[in-house]
């Protein structure tokens, strides 16, 4: 979709089709990312989704996020606090060190994804596979075969 | 488990009711770890779970790939090679750099985890709570109430 002129709606079956995709699965995914403002939906009959601001600013941590959830993968349940002599004003997962370890080792990872942009990936695609982008766009603007 | 005298092992049961766990799933996860060579199970009167090798020698990332499994997070379904100009000969698992992307970030996860050991948490919870590791021995060491 960085590929797509701008403004323009690239059709999800035709995108489903393409990547020999599930129709619910993607249409699930796609919706995700229009909730989560990475995408925006367009319906008529030239319809379909794009991408609501320029690959630049879309990383691929923006793009994880809103397929899996803000929700840090690691919950901290906070068992420390179980055992007999703890404290129970304390909040175990702010201070327990496992935690913050977990917590440490996400805030690398979330890093290395925001550094990498969609148009980064777009151009590096393009630049591998320079006929791609043309194929690609004609098939996706082709009626559904 | 850092905490015990060396070679002693620690009753599941009692680990168990010291963090307020159901018994069967700490005995899944402990199972887990005996599988990954960070613990070792005895069995007898006196039997129980213990750390494998020296607490500075297991590692946090070693405790989750035991729990987790060693399979990375990501995996790439190869969705590129599905494409109608896909070169199939080509390893999109290898050449995409979606894939790269997330697995690199998946490595300096890992390598966050694999800084911080079993020690070095046990050794923070002590000097934070002085009087907790002797606490926590005689409740392990005790009949189960």
């Amino acid at each position: 979709m960085a590929w797509t002129p701008a403004g323009e709606a690239v059709n999800s079956a035709r995108l489903a089709e393409y990547y020999k995709l599930p129709g619910a699965y993607l249409n699930k995914q796609l919706q995700a990312l229009v909730r989560a403002g990475v995408m925006t939906s367009v319906s008529g009959p030239r319809g379909g989704f794009l991408l609501a601001r320029r690959p630049e600013n879309i990383t691929v941590l923006d793009v994880v996020l809103a397929l899996e959830g803000p929700e840090p993968a690691f919950r901290c349940e906070g068992i420390l606090g179980n055992s007999p002599e703890a404290d129970t004003e304390m909040n175990f997962v702010r201070s327990c060190l496992i935690s913050q370890t977990m917590r440490q080792a996400e805030l690398v990872w979330r890093q290395a994804l925001a550094r990498q942009t969609i148009a980064g990936i777009a151009d590096s695609m393009e630049r591998r596979f320079p006929e791609d982008r043309q194929k690609a766009l004609d098939f996706l603007a082709a009626d559904a075969g």
